[in-house]
């Protein structure tokens, strides 16, 4: 998608990618193979261009640490990565700016001998359950482990390497996320607050509004321009956010374009995509506002069946006013495979059409989330 | 334009291009190198292709006209493109079906030595100037002249190697375009006529809705359907219309995605490109409505000092609302290198705007092109 809105401006890019069938490398002319953990990969793609950027956060900080001593351009820097890389470092730096999270308590890798007992004495602090969290490495729910006892504790922090972040478990009365962009120099803007269905980790559904008090909508944009100054994002940085019990707490950030940022393709003046490359070039950015009432962006996993949903295109286009968004990844049950958005007047027909076209390319609407007929 | 649609739906092409520095070849990672007037590159790129399309009408007829014979799928068919590519074929099949065209005659090549007596007689007529054209090659105003006298006709018959159009010099009040797209079993569709400026041939700005009345929009709308319907337009179908006199008279048609039609992609629920791959692919077409109340969208040449509009895309981007586009060519005097829309409430502010931008990009104003304060 970042690729698609470089086009348009005709902004020259090469990507580094695992494989030449990865999503990136399909719609690309200039793909370097190689993997952004690799130091060599990474410095033979900083010779090639004048700026660095990403659509992940699986990257070798050293290395790029490195580069950016050499004097390569590295947006957004070493230092917003880290922020959104390791948990342990994102909970620190917002807890001491004073920005609201859940209560936590960092394991260092270093004291695994005294692990289960810190988990005992944080559960008589906050009860059980309690969230335990591998510090670098999860995605979409991974790397993430509700645990209900201590006997429980043991096999999952067998599962974790390095350090651990442990987490009060919030009752969550919904998620939120807020998508920040951010030029070198400071010049910031926000889109509108999303609100977001996340089942089991996973981000199924995103509604624009939604369906909280504008006021807490606006909060959320408030905090998330200020983690996203704390971090010195550059580009595009999402704050992800519990609404729990009438208070706003910081749950993720991401220092790139996001999933809960896909609408703005489709229903923003200014796509997250277009954003993100205006702001790491150190260019204007564009407006964010959203250009409907409402806009529904529906994610597109494959179902048990693992049907390509490219067979299924002509079924979804069919729904009026769907925007149909395929990645071109080879299909899997549980892979992302796409996303739908619809932009319309009213909540419910947005949600309703955008959920006809994920499910007729292959999408299953999980039981928790319930559509009013429009 | 086509690759980032195409890149949207996941749709794998290749790009049949002159050179790897062509515009569609830089942004696309599947491209055959040849010439879509060769038989044999044409062949190859049927080959590896479920269906071949065009974005351009530079193409060797007989050689599609084979490939068609052979089974490959080739939209629009060569039927259509005949009528796109040869302005003899096109007037005579207007005339025919009743659409009101410029008066015309047609004078064969082959015919050579009875050209000055059928100008002549022609002129006499309908009085001088006439306009000559060559039935086939011109683009951009290219391939037309306006001829004052029978003296200056002799020279401008030189440069015309095939059959030839003579045509009245038609009193324009207002130029409009009407963009058509249409699947193989008939289902059709057209966005919103548009006016357009053209200034020796060439189209400037684009504007959505006109200043005309509405009743003329929908009665070019109706025109438009019924040639792309004559013409068994699979694809886009543009077709060009004078206004004179209150009368509407059909000028040029394309069987492409068309100029008048690059404001789809920011102010319209689908773009031209979108809807091209969607026809050609026979899959339902998305909705063509205008999602702005006014619309404007200007076309970037090179100006006199042929500086890349790429070095100053962030004051371009720094006007705002515009939707800035690079075709990321070599910057050429009079080159079209890329255009600008804007989207808003006013015809006189995106108008503003959209030049403001394009002006940024080292686009030079043409004269006969006035703004009033928005």
């Amino acid at each position: 998608m970042m690729s698609e809105a470089a086009s348009a401006l005709a902004l020259p890019i090469v990507v580094l990618a695992d494989a030449p069938t990865d999503a990136a490398a399909l719609v690309t002319r200039d793909v370097v193979l190689g993997s952004a953990r690799s130091a060599d990969d990474l410095a033979g793609l900083a010779a090639r261009c004048d700026v660095m950027t990403f659509d992940h956060e699986q990257v070798d900080l050293d290395a790029l640490g490195q580069l950016e001593h050499l004097g390569h351009r590295i947006r957004p820097g070493t230092q917003t990565l880290h922020m959104a890389v390791d948990k342990a470092v994102m909970r620190s730096t917002l807890e001491a700016a004073g920005i609201p999270v859940p209560a936590f308590a960092l394991l260092a890798a270093s004291e695994r001998g005294e692990h289960l007992s810190a988990i005992a004495s944080f559960a008589d602090s906050h009860r059980w359950p309690i969230v335990v969290k591998s510090a670098r490495g999860g995605y979409d729910g991974k790397g993430v482990w509700i645990v209900p006892s201590l006997e429980e504790a043991a096999p999952v922090l067998e599962k974790i390497e390095g350090d651990i972040v442990l987490e009060e478990y919030v009752s969550i009365d919904a998620e939120l996320a807020t998508l920040v962009v951010r030029r070198p120099g400071g010049q910031i803007a926000s889109w509108p607050t999303v609100e977001t269905a996340q089942i089991d980790g996973v981000c199924r559904e995103v509604l624009v509004p939604g369906t909280l008090d504008p006021s807490v909508a606006e909060e959320a944009a408030e905090l998330g321009r200020r983690v996203a100054e704390l971090a010195q994002a550059v580009g595009v940085f999402a704050v992800e956010l519990f609404w729990s019990n009438g208070t706003l707490l910081v749950n993720e950030v991401a220092a790139r374009p996001h999933n809960s940022g896909h609408w703005t393709i489709d229903g923003s003046e200014t796509s997250q995509f277009e954003n993100h490359l205006r702001a790491v070039l150190d260019l204007p950015l564009g407006g964010t506002e959203r250009t409907a009432a409402h806009v529904a962006s529906v994610n597109v996993f494959g179902g048990p069946s693992a049907t390509d949903p490219a067979e299924h295109l002509g079924e979804a286009l069919s729904v009026k006013g769907a925007r149909i968004h395929l990645y071109g990844k080879g299909a899997r049950p549980g892979r992302k495979l796409g996303h739908v958005t619809v932009c319309g007047d009213t909540a419910g027909e947005v949600r309703a059409r955008a959920w006809e076209a994920a499910e007729a390319l292959g999408a299953v609407r999980p039981t928790q989330i319930e559509l009013v007929e429009p």
